[in-house]
């Protein structure tokens, strides 16, 4: 790696993934091959499986792909659907739609519901669409990464489950950082990649199923092979994988979900929003104006920001990683010349928020704007003044 | 990583993959993450495929999946084929059986080519059934792990290709090993993994793709998303793919082909050679029996041996890893309780494998069964003695 190396050194990603990956979660991958077929890797697995269900807040099983997290989102449409199923997708954003398009692409019949960009889903609507037709399926974004919202999936789940309605769930930027409990709440399957919260390199996709999904791969007649979900759960049982997997990236999955079970669900659930809090405040602050208003469902996971009228969020995200070494995320689809994004999933504590805010206030007075009071409004969600 | 760790300090994988992984490789992992949309990242990923296309000795598109090989094979069917096209399928083993399983799965109609286990197909019988059926494609494997058999290739893409069918090619154990100019040959889609030739872990597949193969995927109707090589495409071009990648090992396959270009293609098919020979040499010096009599058709990736009569190839292996850390392969399939394989694929040099048959030599001993020779045959392929 001999070009370009010195980028490795100096970098601060604030990107919806892939994120900062802690030390010695970067070290395990360096651990020599062993036999994928052999016993120890197949304890290694299963504790790492077991950290990964215990993420998912689920008894039941979940399954571990190589792949990215959309790989992980066309298996959940492989294994449980039949071509011309009709199926209700819900919108929010660029993934909504690319978890639409792949139902459409394997044949489903996919009626949209959008929200509104920068709001989230109304529970009365799916509720009013779903008296409309008999769903097989309804697709939901949990954490919609483009324009950092996230739905009510709680009540949106209940009011699909009732009408025997599967619920399948991109929980790609929500799952390890926001509290998804899969059973208590009847998701049938739950799709999320290794390099968001779960604090990892790409690589992996991780996807829970429910009894009821199960019951549903048993008719499903998409064809599917790689994903074929019948084929991992007999291997799952052995502590192995149909194919032979990404050792280093499951050694490191391993080293994570020791990390993760040290901080605790609850902890990680309040790091989370906490950064999320800070970020906000701090912008706002700064007089900036923030795509997602009301913060009940601003995602925990990332924030999106319209930089002041006349500067350019290429040009400013341009500067902030000049002068700084911060990465910022841009906009996707149609809001691709309008916002910004500051990532916050994964291994982000308190610190690294003020120093982007920070950051951003210098470039944006380089850039004319008086930007002035977004670290104060962060630092003091952490030690509030005295009233 | 604290449980049974001792593993990773005394293991010398024989595996035909996962294969050992060089120090440097292994570390070049452990690099920090960088945006995969970003320029340095468009630079690395695009310098990493530049030298697998080194290794498949081609001019044409190399994409860059994040799967493991068996995923390769899935892409390459469902990109170039349509529901019901006639296919047909050479069969060495097990893993000729699978991608004819998967054209299956994807509604291809598929005739199978079977060989007697342990021998090639032969080019005579694949003109043979080429005259039967307008076929759009054929399957071949080029080394068949499980029988470690390799295919006369070239006779038999050039019979196929005179008659414009498709041919896509399982090199999943060849690329990198043995001399496969893709190019030269004609051959439309050719698959490989990260974890054998290249010499690095499991996760990334490769797949090259012809201006033919390109042409037949503009009509090809099987249903695609996260295999679609357009996507790919279009984001190749930019130095990109278009889901998030395996970064870190990408970072591997960076350092990996920069190790592959110092060896040269012409010095890595010569060792791969030798180390076969020598694999070959040793085990019939002790009077065992091979399961491709003939050299012409031995896999150079693996090499697979009957065990004396009465020792189970089960207890064989159980005591050389016990005694040496050394990991052989078992049978697959039909196979599994008769032979054991030796792995020579990837980072092996001349004296791991004459360990290997040094700790063969022992344990057959112990077992009751005087193996004797087996060392110095294949000392003898390195510095013959003086006629």
């Amino acid at each position: 790696m001999k070009k370009g190396s010195a980028v490795y050194d100096n970098i601060r990603l604030m990107l919806p993934g892939p994120t900062p990956v802690p030390p010695s979660v970067l070290q395990a991958q360096a651990l020599p091959m062993i036999n994928h077929r052999g016993k120890e890797f197949s304890q290694l697995l299963s504790e790492a499986v077991e950290g990964v269900k215990w993420v998912y807040q689920t008894k039941g099983d979940v399954l571990l792909l190589t792949s990215s997290g959309t790989g992980g989102l066309e298996s959940a449409i492989v294994n449980v659907l039949s071509p011309g199923d009709p199926v209700l997708a819900l919108v929010t954003g660029e993934f909504g739609e690319r978890f639409a398009k792949i139902a459409e692409t394997f044949g489903a019949s996919v009626d949209r519901l959008k929200s509104e960009t920068g709001k989230a889903i109304e529970t009365d609507e799916v509720k009013k669409q779903l008296t409309q037709k008999k769903y097989k399926a309804l697709l939901i974004t949990h954490n919609e990464t483009s324009t950092a919202v996230m739905n009510p999936i709680e009540e949106i789940a209940k009011a699909a489950k009732e009408r025997g309605i599967l619920v399948l769930v991109d929980g790609i930027t929500s799952v390890g950082v926001v509290d998804l409990p899969v059973d208590e709440w009847g998701l049938d399957i739950v799709v999320s990649g290794s390099q968001k919260g779960f604090m990892m390199p790409p690589g992996l996709a991780f996807v829970s199923v429910s009894p009821d999904a199960w019951k549903a791969h048993q008719e499903a007649k998409m064809p599917r092979f790689y994903w074929d979900y019948s084929r991992f759960l007999l291997f799952a049982d052995k502590g192995q994988t149909p194919w032979t997997p990404a050792i280093s990236t499951v050694y490191a999955l391993h080293r994570a979900v020791e990390l993760l079970r040290e901080e605790g669900l609850e902890n990680i659930f309040a790091r989370h929003e906490l950064l999320t809090k800070m970020v906000r405040a701090g912008v706002r602050a700064m007089g900036l104006k923030l795509l997602v208003e009301e913060d009940r469902i601003a995602s925990r996971a990332v924030t999106a920001v319209f930089p002041p009228d006349g500067i350019s969020p290429h040009q400013l995200r341009a500067k902030v990683q000049e002068k700084f070494g911060i990465v910022l995320a841009g906009g996707q689809g149609g809001l691709k010349d309008s916002i910004f994004r500051i990532g916050h999933i994964g291994n982000y504590r308190p610190a690294d928020i003020l120093i982007a805010l920070a950051a951003l206030e210098v470039v944006l007075r380089e850039m004319g704007y008086e930007a002035h009071g977004g670290v104060e409004a962060a630092q003091n969600l952490m030690s509030p003044v005295p009233a």
